[in-house]
């Protein structure tokens, strides 16, 4: 069932789907349940408390959809806005232009403020528009906390300065729009304060820093969502907050059936999250993208990311030179290398190449995936010094790394 | 992890979710992948292929949604009607009915057709609202081909004969309305011809027959269901049918990440089903539904279906006698006998418990399950004489059972 | 790569190897690791701690050896005794056979005791032979404390009683002579007191009651048949135990490289046996045996076993008229049924089949069994009852089966 | 379960166990099965079949013991020999040492030929004592193709070559002492070739090269080799090959017990095997080899192994400055980066830290692993210049790794 065997382990670098952990994978490797028995409701009660310290909550209602990230933009958007509604949303890549895309299609009014790709989303801007709004007809702020496709990394504490003093106790902000963010590629494993820097809806996908299979949207609802979902009128069946609502009350928490499977390997992932610690785990992350970011830098090439305020310790995006097609290097990564890379895409297709760095990932993993990229690069004609890059990283990381809690 | 721990098997007897084979729970387990490698585009393909055998379709054009059974019903109704387009639903049970509730709540004007829980759709109410209907106002016929929660079957070759002589060639039906179907406890189990029986849209879950985990809401469509996509205007983006057919058409397939575990998942599971031979899956479930009412019978109990024409193969709702409580023979059988029946849901809440043989199933499997209904039966006061039900549906499947044709 | 697909779980009733439990098959779902680290020898200390439990002894040293039964007999044998020393030995069908085989292949002075198969170890011919040994010539006892060929328990207590007051504190029992013990087929399923029975070597095998892989021979070695292994002169290097002791002391364990996998499977599968509680799993095995033994009866068959003192809680050798071949009742199981049930062997081949009832197991899954033990009966022309068997062991389960504990 | 966890995929670089492909690890993924069944007879002879290829053997036949490599040991000498029996054997490492000791415990009259720990062994005193041993006292000469704890590999060719001409057909060598090789690190790696040399019994262990857990020891005997069995005196039962060919004659083919996940996790590997092609894999071991030995070179440090033509493609044993502990480098790779690395043993302790380069890996695993290595010995004070190992290993990989057949 393997049609393309390669000898050894596949690296995995892409920006999601992530590697899975062992013990993850053993936890799922079950037969399926009755949900409805009692075990189901008292796994799922655990989870849904659990789920909330990924987001740093304690106000928010978290939902786990049997869906993916772009489901889980569904879910946030038809649950509180009506159609026709006013949002601002910024587009700085390729995925948050397949959300404003949707954004569109589910028939909302956006105003779309767009970036160069490689910069991060024009927070100046977003001041401007919101100042010019006394009236509040804008309802919601849509932004990617951080853009996959470029590695760019937005300040959602910013945001949250801009929409105004943030009065936590009874959720009204100077500007009542709310803030939704997709943090699909950056949520457990980039610095994410939901309550602190009030936001309103906030989601992540499975298959990403959670580091499990696809197919698990988790969408995180603030009371102030909540309240607006009351009113939202789009259609909404599948994604409706209030069936979870309904069943969360009664205990048996599931409108319909979820993956048993995933149940399971989420209270593995979470277990390994704690285990580590959510702060070791960030840390981690900030390790492994400083470490791309200088081997980038040893190889003599630029990073997509145009400022360093808005690098991204998840996933790099790799400029070439305009005389190499960066999805060559995908290929032949792939091809011969038996490394999966991510390719440009759109407007930066052929024109960057991307190293997710996320998940459950280890250094070493790391600088053999730098080692690969290095002989990629000479593959395809760039006179790279082979060691450099992984040299620079490793003068760094050889500081850096913390001896492993469970070893000492 | 398990909080509930028994010793030996759990007998899972649920109407879905099912057993999983070990030859899938085997596929599953994996690390993620890359999607956009030529791997999985290659194996998709495969995938898509073969599914529509389980539909029995070569004109139709399958979707793998990354979503449960409710998210199925969303996809079909969403891609093929707009906001106020009047459907007629047939309500039957507990499952039928939430569709009927789905379709209210995405706007669409329901004409709902009733019966009691139990019986079939009412068919020749059909009929004379096609003939009262000379302008084609009616835009889609959506009914359940087995509503699982009372164990009825629908024939749908004649509701096909109402809408009218078939002209398979130019998709032409005397009423052009659509048929809608649910075949979420039907398909890979009951006899289901979506070409000859002129079904529009046929949708399943894979945590039923197909014996997987949830997780895929498999959506078929036919060409007069694609070509009225084109002007459907419900507000749809995760379950919209064009954007996978823009992806199909350039070969990368997914337009966002598809569960790399359940594709392989399903590759193993249509593989076990072909090399059953899908008639005599057909035939295996014809089996075991057919020694379940015998035991039925023999414990002096009754079927939930009221007719003979409308049982099911699938599911068997056991009604019990108005002094004993069916959610107490389904906590017993879980409690004490690590055994997981279906509640009766909604109107027949307390009243049936139900009896799920579909999936990946055996005869000496269903055996152990009657001989376990037995006990609680007589456990919760009901005069069952012990071995009646076994006895008989021993008796018929002695007859019925053939070799296994890998090991003849 | 399997040859023999069939529909459904296998119904898996051969006395070994048995079901593994879910939970176990996770544990072992893993990579290979270095066993020279800190984590193997951390985790083989709570394993040999905990399995001493097993063999209910707190005296004892264990050794788990990466091999069989038969290895694990072989160590028994070689690391307490010494070419041409006499033994005494019970020959009461198969695998008592196979072990008196080894014994006089080992080079020991075997003097064989053997009953009709069927009947148990005549131990008054023991007594007799003992009282005749005033200069003690006899080094060994050896006895199967369940012949898995026929199905007969040997009463271990009446062995030492036999070899005399039990001097507990200095291991000087009346007559010296070393017991060894093979409880394969017994140790976690049968009553087993090492220490109280004063047994000096007991072994068993990861897949029988422990419902493991195939892979470990579980040796168990009291003070006396360790100071017997100083002067034991054998030849041994693999089963060889003085191995295990130096690397005992240094603390890292093992002389060679163990399986990871089944050290983390044991870990499991002891903390399974744990939690249900070791007298509820030797509860849990009476109910199964004796549920048999009355399907037996009702059926009109007789138990290969001749006396009811020595009826086996692990496996039942069912004895067929002389008209059926008791192999074709085995063929047909697996051919028509996927049922997995035992030959008769040797003595017995054609005369007697084998429901085992061992492990992981549950009495759904052994009601299960017995309704296709009936139909293929049926099958083979003996005129059962259909029901009947399944009728009288339900009529004793329904009353003997407790709540599952983590359930109530 | 897991103690020591640690973020990421644990770097297995001990030269075995070694990393098991994902679909190994899923073809073991299962319950047990009944051995006596038809399917594992099946499965069985095409192991048999297939298995002689990895020796490259057409006329030898295999045995694939539930052992270790010491089991596997252990079953050629005590087939072949009689205690007192003369034997040559050469010591040159831990692991010879081991097989020399073992030699002697089973009785026979061992004449040792010891190397210096890093060369190989002693092929002109061989000829020696051959030429001095005209009356054929000599029954073996047992030989280590590649010494596990010094990264050394003998030359088989021409230890056969001393040992006189071949005449293939009727086995009859010059001198007719038999050769015993061990395989162990070898076998699936190094080019052997059995029938060629001469060999009369090699052997391996399931989880070096093969890539499986530990488990089976495989052992392949000439018909010299199974000529001698009818004569050797050794007592044996577990180890015995004529217990197995009298089972393979009747085609049940096991005496006892096997592994049913290591006879399927066998045909997994095999599959993998031959579909990488054998002399591919060959390829593949020695480009793992001689990247590691340049960046070995490039960090300034010494191969333990003293001769080219000594080098082993296996595993490396790099030596240490004398003011560093090799054990503290082994203690440090684990605790801080999550990378597992060969002890010195024994005579080399503290000298010399092992990188085992076999099984299933790529090159990308194998340059994390090194710039692992680099960050080490810069923690424990030695100057390395980061990056320069991997520098050169990339340098010669680059040009040397060819395209994945299955991906062009």
């Amino acid at each position: 069932m393997d049609y393309t065997y390669a000898p050894g382990r596949n690296h995995l670098f892409v920006p999601g789907p992530v590697n899975i952990p062992e013990p993850v994978l053993r936890a799922m490797n079950r037969n399926n349940e009755d949900y409805r028995s009692p075990a189901v409701p008292a796994l799922t009660k655990t989870l849904l408390e659990d789920v909330k310290k990924i987001f740093k909550t304690t106000t928010g209602t978290p939902f786990l959809f049997p869906t993916t990230g772009t489901g889980a933009w569904e879910s946030a958007l038809t649950n509180t806005l009506s159609p026709g509604d006013k949002t601002i949303s910024f587009l700085i890549g390729q995925f948050s232009l397949l959300w404003v895309d949707q954004q569109k299609r589910l028939g909302f009014d956006v105003d779309v403020v767009e970036s160069d790709w490689g910069e991060g989303a024009k927070l100046d801007v977003l001041a401007a528009k919101l100042a010019a709004d006394p009236s509040h007809t804008i309802k919601a702020i849509c932004i990617v906390h951080n853009e996959t496709a470029t590695g760019v990394t937005n300040n959602l504490a910013k945001v949250r300065k801009i929409l105004g003093e943030c009065h936590i106790q009874d959720y009204d902000y100077r500007h009542p729009a709310l803030l939704l963010v997709d943090g699909v590629s950056s949520i457990c494993a980039l610095d994410f304060r939901m309550d602190e820097w009030g936001v309103d809806v906030a989601l992540t996908g499975s298959q990403k820093a959670l580091s499990l299979p696809t197919g698990l949207g988790i969408v995180c609802a603030s009371p102030k969502a909540l309240e607006a979902a009351k009113t939202a009128k789009s259609y909404r069946v599948f994604f409706d907050w209030s069936d979870y609502l309904k069943f969360y009350k009664i205990g048996t928490y599931w409108p319909y059936t979820p993956s048993i499977q995933l149940l399971y390997g989420l209270r593995a992932a979470l277990d390994l999250l704690f285990e580590e610690g959510l702060d070791n785990v960030i840390a981690r992350h900030a390790r492994l993208g400083k470490a791309t970011r200088l081997a980038v830098e040893a190889w003599g090439l630029k990073n997509c990311t145009q400022k360093e305020e808005w690098v991204s310790d998840t996933v790099t995006a790799v400029m070439v030179p305009p005389y190499i097609d960066s999805a060559e290097i995908v290929r032949r990564a792939w091809k011969r290398y038996n490394l999966s890379l991510g390719l440009g895409l759109n407007k930066v297709a052929g024109k960057v190449f991307r190293i997710g760095h996320l998940g459950n990932l280890n250094e070493l993993q790391l600088l053999g995936c730098l080692a690969g990229v290095e002989m990629i690069l000479k593959d395809v004609g760039y006179p790279v010094k082979l060691g450099s890059g992984v040299a620079a990283a490793s003068a760094y990381l050889q500081n850096a790394i913390p001896l492993i809690p469970s070893r000492i």
